[in-house]
């Protein structure tokens, strides 16, 4: 199988090589200046009239023969007769001879005769005379014409990216058809059985998935400055995905397909590509790069991106954008990096450049942190907690706790949270983040939670249970009713903790790293000393007690589905779901700071909205005040 | 007449705190996921399932029970018995039982009886069964249900600006209806007699220009992520201007109008705002703001901003743009300023607050220089000479060169032009030009543009005759051919110089900056000397010479119009307007460029082009090498 020369991965230089010896640039067009907003001027446009084009009055006053008011002052006015008027936007019916003057406005056209103009400040009417108290110089208040712009002159060059400034000298010129660079038309292809598009019904239990990278890729071409274009979704079957591969080549300047996780889907595009094409490129030397494919197909060019959603996106960032700003006509963006220090150590030995994601922080001084966001196994999560990549060249072992490093964004938008976070997951939390502008909060739980701020990358840590590190403050915090959630009507009729384990039930939990979780431990402790038992027998005696899930309304949802008949979680999920709840206790919620963040806004804002939380608690069933 | 009770100046505060009570926010509204790109998150978003919603494979290898495989070792494989395959997007028909396995791909669902999947590599097949050779632990390849974003979970919070990341986090989600802040609806109105929409022809004999301010300003109002909708051109009729700006208060949230020159206009703008809504302020206390306006009129918010295009963008950018982000939740963009220092000494005594619109150019260590850019009189080319303004308080009587200011960008994707010239107005440098990048260039002709270069304030000088200075250096030049431009089929048979002061010709002259006057007035200084006569007895007799028009086609121009009989020009201009041309001989022109500047890049590309500028030197009839 030819795949197979492909086994070793091209250095990155090549691909970006391979990538730019692919033609993307469309045509020129023309496009009506009202919408060339963000276009890049094709060709050179040069002042067609002159600009204004005649010679203008700069303010309201009177048109006059300067060489009459020579000597005039506020003590000796001149006294001139006023033959007439000249308004904005009308011709002169007026000539204004030697000792004469006619009336004009800002704008007019000064009238034959005149050659200066005297504002109304500087001058008294007297019925048909007008006195003037000053003396001027020919071209005194008058815009001659092209004097703003000459016909002839240059204006704009090619390449010029319009804004409203751009646009406005147009408007000057009269120029209301632009010419401009095309953009780069991008098709876009979706394979893989387990896909479905956002909106349609989604089969779980077939393995079905949303499609994260079409509308991530075409949002990012637009980005970019291409034009997406998304084509149906093609499966793994091999007709089908042959006449969409076919189709977009014959339509578009640039078709981008991501990996399906299918090898055959790969088989198939791979031979659609060597059939109708040429193969340049399979697998780069980088980490995320190995399954990325450059090459023509028919007249058009060919990107094959990874299949998951931040791999596809760092190398779409990397290789591809640039290639479509370039066929577009556009520059680089020049907020694109940040420099930052490494928040921790990170260990790195692969032997290939590595596109590291990572997060950005703001600490105390204002300084920016950047931390690793691997959360590996293609999490889409990944695509928010992320802020860009960091290039770590093959040779680099490891990056050292306060190294600086330069992040390339994923957006020129991005930029640091206003407070990050990471701790319980609450929903009470979540209403409070509303009211912060650009948090970041990762629900990874009580103990990742603590551990994350105790490494100094997080701001803040939320909690349950006691206990606040000696250089942390609490900011404040609620209580929550926590127990068994149970189908509506309770039909196995479970009353306390101490059915759960006596009964036949099963149960469902949340993983150690909850808070809840330990709550909930330490509440079977407390038994089975009352029991005089040992703990792990109590456990043991539960149907699932390590049958553990992730977030708050995880076993709810279990329970509902009928994969269990009793799960941990708290009050407020048995009420939005319509489920049945057995209290088990109240557990407290505590937001920590750690004290060199406390001075940052977003913390500040933070604090205020967890201080002000009293109708959000109020809102939710068993919650209360800490 | 009540305006006047508005004759003092508001305070720029009070202006922001009169807009600020304005209410332009447009109702919320639900977008589709595909068309979100920029847009603002009106609510929290929360997982509405889980993601992956199945116990997902993360490897292609085989689905195992991790219990079977314990001990096993490259030395020591386990052997389990091949009972199946599921793939990715389809449902498991196969369990795996005891000593067995079944053959998985990547993103497919882990069959029922599994809890951990072998990657292929770590494997041998053997007919019907599976050599594992490692042990596992339950869970291991295996990305569970929910394991990336579980049901319940805070996904987005209100206000988070969609970029592809977020869109991506989205379509996991399955959310393809997005619901988003509504973009505040502007509508600009304009006005004035004298005004005509660019594409619409123009008489300028009775005072008409193109509309400069509602391209622009409708540019700037999507900039700042409002929806601008133009409105008929209403002229400075009390009863169309009623109608539009009645029409346009009832369809948006906001409407702005830009000051026509006119009174007339302005008052019909303040009678309809008073009679149909509520005047809250009439002038502010800023250098451009005296003539603005803010109002309600009817249900709507009414901006009335300055006429002169600068005026009516730093207005809009410094007091409606934060509005209409504020209204469309949008943040400040971070990139909205620059730190520099200034190039020159500039004087201010007027005792208000003043925007000074400003220019940038890098200096050659790459240090931001501002200049102040100051036309006056409207012009529009200060739109693309000013990169934005600095706020001068107005108790500052002048800015000392060198001194640190901060500059409000225009747009934020402002940046210095790579190579900053000034000097004559020349075809071929026109030419020479599109070649570079994003480089800055005024006409201004040869005697400001060597000012330019001196003060400091320019990178490169382009100028006619000799004298370099010696703290510049010569990146090379041209020649070209200068003379007479007369009509088609020479009419009045002028046939050198000594025709023009002979003859009784109407003459167009340059104006004293151009150094082809300077060439002009040496040849006739020359031929005076040859006569034995005085420069200014040659001069006298040209009908014209004083009449002197700004750039390098204007005077052929005047005479293709019938108003001379010959002008000062160059054959390139003569034989692009199809007139007839008298040649009286070819002048150098020569780049110059600063010493301390000759590391830029851009004076860098600048030189590239103008030593390979052949082509363009070929192309242009009169024009040669130096």
């Amino acid at each position: 199988m030819r795949r197979k020369e492909f086994r070793d991965l091209a250095d990155p230089e090549d691909a970006h090589e391979a990538i730019a010896s692919l033609d993307l640039r469309p045509d020129d067009e023309t496009v009506p200046l009202r919408e060339s907003r963000g276009r890049v001027l094709a060709e050179r446009v040069d002042a067609d009239l002159d600009v204004p084009g005649f010679d203008r009055a700069s303010v309201d006053g009177y048109a006059v023969t300067a060489r009459d008011t020579f000597g005039a002052d506020e003590a000796d006015p001149v006294r001139l007769e006023l033959v007439g008027e000249v308004h904005a936007g009308a011709e002169p019916d007026v000539e204004v001879g030697e000792g004469e003057c006619a009336e004009i406005s800002t704008g007019a056209v000064l009238p034959p005769g005149a050659d200066a103009v005297v504002m109304v400040e500087r001058t008294d009417r007297e019925d048909d005379e007008v006195l003037v108290r000053t003396s001027l110089a020919p071209g005194d208040r008058v815009m001659f014409a092209g004097a703003d712009v000459a016909a002839g002159e240059r204006a704009l060059g090619p390449g010029t990216v319009l804004t409203p400034r751009e646009i406005g000298l147009l408007s000057a010129l009269g120029v209301d058809e632009v010419p401009v660079r095309g953009r780069p038309t991008v098709g876009i292809i979706s394979t893989g059985d387990e896909l479905v598009r956002p909106g349609e019904a989604l089969d779980s239990d077939a393995g079905e998935i949303y499609d994260v990278n079409s509308y991530t890729t075409a949002t990012a071409v637009e980005e970019a400055g291409g034009e997406a274009r998304l084509y149906p979704h093609a499966g793994d079957d091999y007709e089908a995905m042959e006449s969409v591969l076919r189709e977009a080549a014959a339509e578009c300047d640039l078709v981008l397909s991501s990996g399906s996780t299918s090898a055959s889907a790969v088989d198939v595009i791979y031979r659609v590509v060597e059939e109708a094409g040429e193969l340049l490129l399979h697998g780069v030397a980088v980490k995320p790069g190995k399954p990325m494919l450059v090459g023509r197909l028919q007249d058009s060019a060919y990107v094959g991106l990874p299949g998951y959603p931040v791999s596809a996106l760092t190398i779409f960032r990397t290789f591809v954008a640039p290639a479509i700003r370039e066929a577009a006509g556009l520059p680089e963006p020049e907020t694109a990096t940040v420099e930052g220090e490494m928040a921790v150590r990170e260990r790195y030995a692969e032997g290939r450049l590595r596109y590291m994601p990572v997060g950005l922080v703001s600490d105390g001084d204002g300084n920016t942190l950047v931390y690793p966001v691997d959360k590996g196994s293609g999490a889409t999560t990944s695509l928010v907690e992320a802020d860009g990549v960091v290039a770590v060249p093959p040779d680099v072992e490891y990056l050292e706790a306060g190294e600086r490093v330069e992040v390339q964004l994923f957006s020129p938008e991005v930029r640091p949270p206003s407070v990050f976070g990471a701790g319980e997951d609450d929903p009470a939390l979540s209403r409070v983040l509303d009211r912060v502008s650009r948090p970041r909060y990762l629900g990874v739980g009580t103990r990742q939670g603590r551990r994350r701020l105790r490494d100094g990358v997080t701001d803040v840590a939320v909690v349950t249970g006691d206990g606040t590190p000696g250089d942390a403050t609490e900011l404040g915090g609620w209580t929550r009713e926590w127990g068994l959630v149970v189908p509506d009507g309770n039909p196995t009729g479970v009353e306390n903790l101490v059915d759960l384990v006596d009964d036949d039930l099963r149960f469902v939990n949340r993983t150690t790293d909850a808070g809840l979780r330990t709550t909930l431990d330490d509440a079977v402790a407390a038994l089975a000393d009352d029991r005089g038992v040992d703990r792990h027998e109590l456990v043991e005696a539960v149907d699932g007690y390590e049958f553990a899930v992730r977030a708050h309304e995880s076993p709810a949802r279990k329970v509902l589905s009928g994969s269990a008949d009793a799960g941990l979680g708290l009050r407020v999920t048995a009420d939005r779901l319509g489920m049945d709840f057995v209290p088990c206790g109240d557990e407290p919620v505590r937001v920590l700071a750690s004290d060199d963040r406390l001075e940052k806004r977003g913390v500040q804002r933070l604090r205020d909205a967890v201080v002000d939380a009293a109708d959000v608690l109020d809102d939710l069933p068993g919650y209360g005040p800490l």
